[in-house]
């Protein structure tokens, strides 16, 4: 929980868990307001649209935290499915398990950082998803997310995007050829 | 600025200004990093695409902030256009004014609300955009926004939805006549 602690002070129900891949974490209409700390592995939350299909609000890999932020701060019922990815190692809390008296300033300033760069990523997130093309989104995936592209599977990155799997995979071909 | 230093402890660089109708206060590749606090008025942040179209990011009425998050935090240049939508009142700072050491427990607590509210209504965007039905798009911006829907124009509501002004049109003759 090392990391974790840089940025947040935990009190003790905060557990370590090992969840196999597959595992699904929260579904939407919860309660609970978990979040999940990644120490290994790869998480994903996403939603389901009224004619099934599930869109991919975001992955999150080691040293990221993942939550539907809006049902974990606000007590909101969850908006968000989570499941795992990877057979992963992670860190479940809730809000309850916040000691933000406590925080050191130096936290607090990682904590803030923290935070803004979670609206940056959102920010180009809404952007992408309004005004860019498909190959520019999946090259700023490529930016963003170096790590990623080889642990996720092709038709979770295209759903990420908005994009579906056939424009994914000619936008990959298009790279691999050089163009 | 009683409402702002709620919230952030500015420097005496932070500068009230009054701003007109249609002025451009952020253009996309600035560096400038600036953020606007709205005392009264109405502001909008938009990209513009390849293809020379407007997409609407946010709108900030009377007690927010609108800015470039990714810009101001990490001093990467401008993605967003920021202008006016009525005759306004604003602070204007930019990130040097924050005086972060300063800030009482309240405001870290009022301004760590602040940012997780930010995530929180980005997140339900991003969702919105990728899986929700332009009816449904248009019933959510109503609740949370009831009092903008008479200020801005019906083509900035459609932008902001990513639907056609045609498509919104269409939506609110259908609640006119209690469909």
């Amino acid at each position: 929980m090392q990391g974790l602690n840089d940025i947040l002070n935990l009190d003790k129900n905060a557990k370590t868990r090992f969840v196999k891949k597959g595992e699904m974490l929260l579904r939407e209409g919860d309660e609970s307001s978990l979040a999940f700390y990644i120490e290994k592995g790869l998480l994903r939350s996403y939603t389901i649209d009224e004619k099934g299909k599930e869109h991919i609000f975001s992955f999150a890999s080691e040293g990221w935290i993942i939550a539907d932020i809006d049902s974990q701060e606000f007590n909101h019922p969850a908006e968000l499915f989570i499941d795992c990815i990877e057979d992963s190692e992670i860190v479940v809390f809730d809000r309850k398990c916040f000691k933000l008296a406590d925080l050191s300033e130096q936290q607090l300033r990682e904590n803030a950082n923290l935070l803004a760069r979670r609206i940056a990523v959102l920010q180009k997130r809404v952007i992408m998803l309004m005004s860019v093309s498909a190959q520019e989104r999946y090259s700023t995936f490529l930016k963003s997310f170096p790590k990623l592209v080889n642990r996720v599977p092709q038709r979770m990155i295209a759903s990420y995007l908005g994009i579906t799997p056939e424009a994914l995979s000619k936008i990959r071909g298009q790279i691999a050829k050089g163009k």
